[in-house]
């Protein structure tokens, strides 16, 4: 999507054909810089960090530091070392093992010497994909903008979204907001409510800064407003990602996302969930029950970072001195709250009848 | 209630017999201070800055606001000056007016020598009137405290709370909080999850200050936690205040709290709204439709102020540069979604027949 009028990914090869480069996201979204990784140690430190963060960004950059480590030194011992490192940088992103599993395969079995040049060539390919996927994604889901557009009398389509599924959580076009940019493009008047996304903000820091470069109306909201906003028919359309989705269709996304769930269907708007196929967990039928909840830091909670009016970067503390905060990162949406999944394959029924139609080769 | 160890209201006379004495609310959480109020003007200027919130402090500050008048200058001219003065404030809250015709009706037919003395006697009574109502809330709402506690086997009652409806929005005691208190001050074990609320932090800086101080165990969650700690069993009891209650049982609160509402409903949580009867509007039959919602300035959303580790008081932005945002305060939640009101006179369903039931004389 494009970053000051050009089109830009979030992690690419530099032009030296050896270097990767990638946005820094940390310094989102008061400064725009690149970073550049020349090792595979500081690709497993860009994910650590949170300079690249999504699970399909995250698995693109461990693949492309299996590349840089092989640059290095084409060993079994590197390749192993190169692995283990990396996976250990967010032990529970499911994409980062699917993609190193997914380089160790390609290049174990090669001679030394070819290994080099496969692993350039199969990180290529997996951002590749991503972006393919994606792209899919936003197709499948332009139907519904289409439909959308076509029963509207006037004003343009509004879609609430929560957290960022967007083209920073992958290489391009994003998961939720691929059909959004899509529609965008092809010329349909299409207006984000942005929902802050408490206590990380990645609503007001991350999505706001996509749609703002690519040039999509859009309107930054507490968390607290779609359910008002959904009474008075100010919502068209609800569309999220999910970072883990059981097989059942319940879903796991951001904390906050069953709320607007609940909020959609008290007020008869559709609510889809947009994925890559991988994110389905096949074995799962009780997302409440069986989907671990991460807790995090009650840091994120308690301190916010922001712009002073100088010019500097501060982050402050927002809590009354000597009160705790607990820091719950997900919640579950059960599936009877959700419209649709729209996968790359298509959009389908949130039930496990519903996956299989699209996914048949999963039928046991 | 309690700070640092004293009980303190949100407004008193002081020693002198003549100022007042209120809690700067604009300093908290970081800064307890003590504001006195010496003439109208200050008193009117107390509440546009909102050194004073809520809506029964607010009638309590203007109360006391025309007595500072009264000792100024007793003449009919001063009691209309200082009555337009303090009206023009803060113009849709509905106590402010309660309280200045209050104020005038008692002063006006007195000759001028005997108004000073009936202003001060008038605007005390006022203040204390409140502390009863909420006292009288807490007493009815301490009920369904009791009733929990016999039925819970081990660990705390936990009560999710909205805003701030506690003492700070009255001259003591509060209205969502007073049952909270009641039930802690009786040696029940409470535990109060605390939601930000978005974007002014009555929550993170108030009520969660409030129950610091009052030594009630509490943990500051961001609004979009509640749903989840409800599916998982964490949450036993719901209490919100309102700002707008129509004759139907609608409610207009602080926005979000529809969304508790509904994640309360769709998990059995019992969801209480307490309030003082004179919120009731008798003349609303449709909440949703009828009661207009204020938008407010989209700064108390893109910006934040909080402390810095070295101390000092710094607003930062917080929503990415050249992003819109809007900023709705209010939502209804509609009386299908409340369990119960608690009220002065005990506890009635959120419908005109359980509001008529407390309320007889409101028959037609």
């Amino acid at each position: 999507m494009n970053v000051n009028g050009t089109p830009t990914r979030t992690i690419w090869l530099a032009e030296d054909g050896q270097t990767v480069k990638i946005i820094d996201q940390t310094r989102l979204p008061f400064d725009f810089e690149i970073a550049q990784l020349d090792t595979v140690a500081s690709a497993a430190r860009a994910i650590t960090s949170m300079q690249v963060r999504g699970a399909p960004l995250i698995g693109a950059t461990a693949a492309y530091g299996m590349a840089l480590a092989m640059a290095a030194d084409t060993s079994d011992a590197a390749l192993q070392s190169a692995y283990d490192m990396l996976l250990a940088t967010r032990p529970t992103a499911s994409n980062l093992r699917w993609a190193l599993d997914d380089m160790r395969t390609t290049l174990s079995p090669l001679e030394a010497n070819a290994r080099r040049a496969a692993a350039h060539e199969r990180a290529r390919r997996i951002a590749d994909e991503d972006v393919e996927i994606c792209r899919q994604i936003g197709i499948h889901g332009l139907a519904l903008f289409k439909d959308l557009a076509s029963k509207k009398k006037d004003g343009p389509i509004n879609v609430l979204t929560h957290c960022n599924a967007g083209w920073l959580a992958t290489v391009d076009w994003g998961t939720a907001m691929a059909p959004i940019y899509m529609a965008h493009d092809k010329g349909i008047d299409v207006h984000v409510w942005v929902d802050e996304t408490r206590p990380r903000n990645q609503g007001s820091f991350l999505t706001a800064w996509e749609l703002g470069h690519h040039g999509v109306p859009h309107t930054v909201i507490a968390d607290n407003v779609g359910g008002h906003l959904m009474q008075h028919g100010q919502v068209d359309l609800c569309i999220t990602g999910t970072d883990h989705t059981a097989a059942s269709g319940d879903i796991a996304n951001k904390i906050g996302t069953y709320l607007k769930a609940l909020a959609a269907h008290d007020n008869d708007v559709p609510f889809y969930v947009a994925l890559p196929s991988p994110t389905i967990d096949w074995t799962i039928t009780d997302g409440i029950a069986d989907i671990p909840i991460e807790q995090r830091d009650a840091v994120e909670l308690k301190e916010v970072r922001g712009r002073t009016n100088a010019g500097t970067l501060e982050t402050v503390s927002i809590i009354a001195p000597g009160s705790n905060a607990a820091n719950y990162a997900f919640d579950v949406t059960p599936a009877r709250l959700v419209t649709g999944f729209i996968t790359e394959r298509g959009i389908a029924e949130a039930s496990r009848e519903g996956l299989l139609g699209l996914y048949p080769e999963r039928r046991a």
